[in-house]
């Protein structure tokens, strides 16, 4: 609505404990929204299987990861499990001077960290229906070990309460539902008038 | 969404120069989404033909508006064309107490007060497509004078200039696109972290 009047594009964060379906709901998202575009993490971690290197992630060595952040490049990273991942920043901002809006997929501590820098984002934190359903669907995707899943386990137990700091909590019960719910979350903060400048002078004049 | 989490319906404010077309949208919107409630105003302008009492309006006498604007029963109100028009307060809390959302069709200095006594209620401003467009609608209407008409929109130029103190700015080109947003505004407030308090503590323990 009234989209050319934007003079920079949306950044918006979504976060949420590991296994909430964080990656399911943004590909949904994007289906149903075309102005939005999504950031490619980079990471050291290797490859799942089918997984493309910028498409999923770009996939990247150790040491070319710590050039990039001494360069500057990266907008946050987190090291989990033992490998990086970070946010390359000038995608973003060349997207969003576009006026093209992002979703960043991004974990909770990089949440925080991207909101400090761009205080104008718009944070979402995904929640699961429960603690026992965030097992099944960590335990579902069948790539990681019992203690793995229980680390995260603990971890989102930890995240989960962080869920107030977050404009923003949506319940992941259903992807279709879920992406919905974002979608309108997008299309309300495209039409707060500190995002739309000057729309009252242009239809006085039109 | 979780919506027995919230402890208070969300007061919504649409305001918007006269013809701009709330009501249409406000009775587009009641369809989409069944937790909305609108507020009757009271008013002492006579009946329009098929206007019924407390449907369109409550309709009283100068007198009886006045005993209720003395006994602090009225929220805020305005003289236009001679007319009291005003918000009565009781089933406003009655309502949200209750959870239930509710939606003011109210002038834009009513808005300005609203927001003053009830800070966390929520406020639209409803734009015409061009000046031109709104005095299309006006004259469609065929129920004011011409001269009525001028008036209306010269107090339309005014109030155009305060879309910007209004949270939300939404241009109604067509009445279904245009509820259709405002009821992604309503489903993206009723996502805001600050009014699910506790539901993180409901995940943990569920």
């Amino acid at each position: 609505m009234e989209i050319g009047l934007r003079a920079k594009g949306i950044l918006f964060c979504l976060s949420g404990p590991s296994g909430v379906g964080k990656g399911t709901v943004i590909r949904a998202l994007r289906q149903l929204d075309g102005n939005l575009d999504h950031s490619v993490s980079v990471t050291t971690r290797p490859p799942r299987p089918g997984e493309r290197d910028g498409v999923e992630y770009y996939f990247r060595s150790r040491q070319d990861f710590e050039a990039m952040l001494a360069a500057g490049e990266i907008l946050e990273h987190d090291e989990y499990c033992g490998h990086y991942y970070g946010t390359p920043l000038g995608p973003l901002q060349e997207k969003t001077a576009q006026g093209r809006d992002i979703i960043l997929d991004i974990t909770v501590p990089g949440s925080l960290v991207t909101l400090e820098r761009f205080p104008e984002a718009v944070s979402i934190f995904l929640l699961p229906p429960s603690l026992s359903e965030l097992r099944r669907r960590l335990e579902g995707r069948g790539t990681e070990t019992a203690a793995v899943i229980q680390a995260r386990l603990d971890v989102a137990r930890k995240e989960i309460l962080e869920a107030p700091r977050f404009t923003y909590n949506v319940v992941n019960h259903e992807v279709g539902r879920c992406a919905e719910q974002i979608r309108a979350i997008m299309e309300a903060e495209r039409s707060r008038s500190e995002r739309l400048t000057g729309i009252a002078e242009l239809i006085m004049n039109r």
